[in-house]
Parts: C-alpha cells; structure tokens; sequence
C-alpha cells in the first residue's frame, strides 16, 4: 500500500517558509508519510536545499502566488488561481494528494475548500474547530470562525462533526459535548442557544452534558465545546491573550532581583512543563470540518513544532475516513 | 452638607452575611460615608453585634425575605417585595439612598433598577459594566450580561454611558473605546458589528480606536471595550477561568519538591503582587448604567474587599452625579 500524501503550504504563515517547512520535512519523517511542499519553485527549493531530506520521498508542486493574511479571502481565491492555498486545495480535489494544511489566510482556506472541494451532503455550514489546552488535558473548540452568524441546527451539525473527530482522530471514545452559554441553567442565553439546546438534548450519538459558562471551558468541563465563529473566536483569542499575560507578568517578577531569579532557575523544569501544557503549538491544527476532503488550518503563528504536529493530525484525519464518517453521519 | 448614604445588601453574594458585612463596614469608615444594611433585621442585627461600629453612622433596615441565586430574576423581583434586592433599590428610589449595592442575583438587581428606578430618557437598554484587570492597567468591559442580543444603536449607546463612568468615576480623562469583534479589521464581524463601527466612528465625544480581538484585551489595547452581554460574558469568564487555571498550574509545579518548594517562597512577594494586580476584588463592583439610580452590581463571589471598594465606586458615581451626566449625554 502506497503511504498517505500530505501537501503543505510552503508559504502560510508568520514563520514561513523557513519554520514551515523545517516542520514539514519532520512531520514527513516522524509520522512516515509522502509530503508536497506547495509554494514558489525557486523559493521552496532554496529552502528545502538548506535542509536534510534524506529518506523522504519529497515532490515540489509550484504555486507563484500567495495570498497575504490580510487579503479579502474569496476575492483572492478566485483571482490568485495559482497561489499555493489554491494550488494545494485543488490537489486534494484531484486526489493527488489526501489532505492538504496550511498556516496561511484562514479565510482563504476556507473560501478554497468550499469552492474545490464542495460541502459534504448534508452540511450546510463547515466549520474551522481547533484543539486548546485545559487545565488536564484539552477541549475541541468549534466553530472559531468560519460562521460568525449560525442557525441552531448549525450548532447541532457542528457537534455531530465534532465527535466524530474527536472520537476517531483524538480518541476520546466518549466525548462530553456542551453548548456555550452564559451560565449553566439550560435557559441562559440568545433564543438561538435555547433551540439548539433543545436539539442537541434530542440528538442520538452524542453525550450531551448540557450548556457551559466559559469559565468551565479552562477547567476541562467537556471534550466538545460547541458555538459560533463569533463566541468560538473570543474564548480562542481570549484564552491565549489571558495565559499570555499571566506569564508574562511572572516573568516580570521572576527578574525582579538576584533571589527571584534564583527561584526561577529552581522552578525552570516545572514552567516547562507548565508552558507545554498551555502551548497551542501541540496540537498543530484541525481540519475544516464538513468539506469534501481534508484541509488542515493552522495558526497563523505557527511554527516548526505545530507544523509537525499538523502533519501528524492530517495522516490521522486520513487513515481514519474522517471524511467518510462525517458523509455516513449528516446523511 | 450630610454624607453620602450607601445601602448595602447584607444578604448578597457567596459569603454573604459576614463578609459582606464586614466589607460594607469598612468601606463606610474608608469612603467617609453614612451606611444602611438591608437584610434580615434579627441576623444583621447579630452580625454587626459582632464588628466594631464605633464612629459610624450605620442603620438596619429590614428586609425579611432574599432572592436566591438561582431564582429567575424578573419573576422573584415581583414576587419578593420585602428581599434585600428590591427594599435596597427602593431606598434608591424613595431618595432615603443615595445608592445600594449588592453581590447577589445580578439579574435581580437589574430587574429591580428596571421597575423601580425606570430607565433615564433616551436609554433603551441599561448594561452593565464591569472593571477588568490588564497587563499594566485595566479595562472597562460592557455589556457583561444584561443584554444578550443588541442591535447597533445600543452598542453605541454603552459606548457613549461607558465613557462617561469612565472619565468620571474612574478618572481616565480620554478614554480609548474599542468595539469587539474578531479582529481589528473595519469589516469583520456580524453586520451589527459593522454597522456598530460605523455609529462608533462617527460619534462625537468618543475617541473611538477601532475593532478589537480578545486577544488585544488582556494586552491593554483599549479602555473601554464595547460588546453585547452574550460576548462580553464570555470575555469576562474566559479571562478568569484561562487566569485560575495558569495559577493552579503554576502551584502545582511550586509544590512539586523541596527546591521547587524553596522557590515559591523566594517568589512570594513577587507572586503576591501579581495576584493582586489579577484580582477583580480590587475593583469592587461597577455601576448598571442607564438606569435612574446608582445601583452598584458586585460579583457573586465578592469578599470583604470587594465590598469595600465596591462602597467607594458607589460613592464616587454619586459625587460625581453620574446618573445626571448620563442623563445630559443622552438627552
């Protein structure tokens, strides 16, 4: 049997090429698959010579173009035909590739594999989910973005394809699923959030533990946090920002004098651990859920680490018909 | 001229009766200002039969019943006419106070400011604000949870009230208002938040700096941060959960050995003032705006301090004449 495929985009991302690749050429070699480097020929070739790629098989697929972060993401998509978010999407339309992941314009990504790839049957809505760290283990929010606006069967779709994928792809074999709300009384919240309350109360396959403030998000209340792109992109946003500045503030008087900077020494090997646990780099990206193939969206931060993970959460994704599941379940 | 008279609920919160009590009698003697306990006459009378009282000017005003946390707030404001909630707002109402303050069912007290106190002209939708701890300062989040659905116009509204509370009573003489989103871009967001932005830029008297991330919060980005109560709930209890959670983390790694043992202890007043900078306690409670009245909403978990500054907020939105102020702005 041939290995699984994996495009990644050369180009997306704050750390690209350099990081981007370096992670990708180690994803390629850590989870033993065949890896497409998508980007400028000239420029990825520079950069993969820079590199080891001994006993990788490697292929170099041109895309001139790239779309910027800040580019408005359908317009690019339809004008910017060879950038590598479009070249790499319309990879895995072609089945030269089984997934493709990139840290570039998420928009972009999104407006790419809803063009190229179509929504599986059934899903109106695809949704971007992503994993976050919790206080023992971590949570798959969804959506963070991709639908700023939803109806409440939307809400309910989004946790049907959630749980598939954190049942097969992170494998929590029973996955709590909660609704973002206000509060945890099950009339808090828009009337949008009581309707798709109800429906995810009805819906069979899904252990549904009710709604959640976002204050329990941290603490590991549920595997499966469910929301808007809205709501999901300020738990996201506000997550990091908060456990950024914690840290930043320790840092601050761990270098207040000779003594605390000793303490720092002392407390080196447990703020390691502790910078692990909260380091969205572990989890790599998530896949575009409800798209007819597999795009992987990282962080735009993203770096040698989260790329190599996103490679291994692409190989998962694949191995596991995530795409198959996900048809078999919305029909 | 006679003092300023504060009523306090002394049966209000997660550590009500003591803590409370205790709280408001220090704030009394702190803020120079005459106090009224409302409760239970038989149990205030025990609680502060166990505190010094000396040099006050302190009087109980009964209020036999108390609304739960739990209770639905409309429904237990008209049912409860002699709870803490609606006898407090009704000295409000009456003038025999010049404001009360509780940290019990926040809906409660809302809904009670609603029907006693009435809206001033020109207010469709009070909010609620509450003061939020950042890297090198803080933060004036509003709405927090009176409104979950707005529409354009009260987004600028809380804008106009918010900078007012904050020029006035928190003293920043030019407030940076921001308005939430999911990302700093003109155009992102619901078609409310856009057409949000629109209002917001072209309001005088507000130095409006655009859209904000969550992310840019903790950070500083703004002092004033515009949102309806849905997303601004989130953004408060994201931002105490991700913090709770880094701390235990942190004490965690500190009690792992001996050295690391050592280390706390070197870090303590390091780590002392980091918390106190964190802590909401320090901001006491934050005024529901639009309203006829000072009524002052202090966080279900408040202690002894809480209470304390919370009297001082009172008092400096009544020396300031905030509800008149309001009043003219909005006129």
């Amino acid at each position: 049997m041939s290995k699984i495929r994996i495009a990644v985009d050369a180009m997306g991302g704050d750390r690209a090429p350099y990081e981007i690749v370096l992670g990708a050429l180690e994803g390629a070699r850590e989870h033993d698959i065949d890896l497409i480097l998508v980007g400028p020929q000239a420029s990825v070739e520079s950069e993969v010579a820079k590199l080891d790629t001994s006993s990788l098989d490697l292929q170099i697929v041109n895309a001139p173009e790239t779309i910027e972060m800040g580019e408005h993401p359908m317009a690019a998509v339809r004008q910017k035909k060879d950038s590598s978010i479009v070249v790499g999407t319309r990879l895995v339309k072609d089945g030269r590739a089984d997934a493709f992941l990139s840290a570039g314009n998420s928009g972009a990504m999104m407006a790419a594999a809803f063009l190229l790839l179509g929504r599986i049957t059934g899903v109106e809505r695809p949704a971007i989910g992503t994993v976050f760290p919790t206080r023992d283990g971590k949570v798959f929010l969804i959506d963070v973005g991709a639908n700023v606006e939803c109806r409440p069967q939307h809400l309910r779709d989004f946790a049907l394809m959630a749980n598939i994928y954190v049942q097969q792809v992170l494998g929590v074999p029973v996955p709590r699923v909660a609704l973002l709300s206000t509060g945890e009384e099950d009339e808090k919240g828009t009337p949008t959030i009581q309707e798709a309350h109800a429906l995810l109360r009805g819906a069979e396959h899904l252990n549904f533990v009710g709604n959640c403030d976002a204050k329990d998000i941290p603490l590991g209340f549920a595997d499966i946090v469910v929301s808007d792109g809205f709501a999901g992109n300020i738990v996201l946003k506000m997550g990091e920002g908060t456990a950024e500045v914690v840290l930043q503030l320790l840092k601050r008087e761990m270098l207040h004098n000779t003594m605390t900077k000793m303490a720092a020494m002392l407390l080196k090997p447990g703020l390691k651990r502790m910078l692990r646990r909260l380091d969205y780099e572990e989890y790599g990206g998530a896949p575009l859920l409800g798209v007819n193939g597999v795009s992987i969206i990282s962080h735009g931060r993203s770096g040698q680490k989260a790329i190599r993970n996103a490679v291994g959460v692409g190989k998962r994704a694949v191995e596991h018909n995530l795409v198959q599941l996900i048809e078999r379940e919305m029909a």
